[in-house]
């Protein structure tokens, strides 16, 4: 494309590289960003900069965050015996966002997918297993209700019953608001295998 | 949100001011940038950059270009008595790509809009008017089909015809390709008004 200079190519390239980004999307973000302040820019790009270098892994949960714990495992209020288990940060932001779970996180940053070669120790789950050595109540798996989340919600299960603790896991059915019409079969099965006495 | 860093907060934030780019494709973004390797965010930080500080406006067709002057008007083979006007570097590229013309452009940077309050002066009209004392054929208008691109075509051409230069406008109709049954009514009037005889 010589007909943009070579730093804006460069620009477009970067961009197109960021996930759900196309190339016609990299385009107008690239353009966009010529146009916007100086000052603005220099936000953007520090902002960049200030994440990747001080963001790391909580070292109790391992979800992101820029101190040597996170807010919610330093919390005193929050039930430390019960552990909800999540594949990713914005999973556990998903739930936090709720406002309703009182307890505490562990993030595995993936899941089993023998298709992808993730295996068990590809994921946080060896952490898991050290903290439930200490006052564990209840694991509650909340990894997505894919093959890979089922996958390694077994996984755990199996790993976990043995030492006596509780393990749950979330309940699969039809979202709230969802028209039966709309929703796939397998999640029809599981709503109907998960009913509830009323 | 306390439950992220605040440093992934000001990263989501950012992310969330560039255009198409929503609260959850932001999320999606920086947790993409946290885990890229060091050396790649730091490519793209440094393409930011990069750009905004080198690109500026060619001195002739105001295009967005790191030299004084872009390749396009630099370009001997190039036809310099035929000029096409068009709204933006986007617009300049989609003709650039049809590897077809042979003249040069000229780059508004907006359209006349009485809406937006974004008049004459507010575009690059007096510089067009400023190369038409040259050597100069014609002036073909490729503003956008819209009210304003509309706008902006018929106001160039009250101008630029007075000086003896012949005025033409990019046909408007219906796209290659395209199924009647899909295409509004004005496209259709248009490419009606626009026969030409076989």
């Amino acid at each position: 494309m010589e007909y943009y200079s070579s730093h804006i190519n460069k620009l477009i390239e970067q961009l197109s590289h960021l996930p759900g980004i196309g190339a016609k999307s990299a385009q107008r973000l690239a353009f966009h960003i010529l146009n916007m302040p100086a000052e603005q820019v220099a936000q953007l790009t520090a902002a960049i900069k200030g994440a990747k270098e001080n963001v790391r892994y909580c070292k109790t949960c391992f979800t992101l965050t820029d101190q040597e714990e996170c807010p919610i495992c330093r919390n005193d209020k929050r039930d430390h015996t019960t552990i909800m288990v999540v594949e990713n940060t914005r999973d556990l932001a998903a739930y936090e966002k709720t406002g309703k779970f009182e307890g505490v996180y562990h993030v595995l940053h993936g899941a089993i997918s023998p298709m992808l070669g993730i295996g068990p120790d590809d994921i946080r789950l060896k952490e898991l297993m050290q903290r439930l050595q200490g006052d564990v109540k209840e694991v509650i798996i909340a990894t997505n209700s894919s093959l890979e989340g089922e996958t390694t919600a077994m996984y755990i299960s199996k790993l976990v019953k043995p030492c006596g603790i509780k393990v749950s896991r979330i309940a699969s059915g039809v979202p709230v608001g969802g028209d039966l019409e709309y929703i796939d079969e397998v999640t029809l099965l599981r709503a109907l295998e998960g009913r509830v006495e009323l």
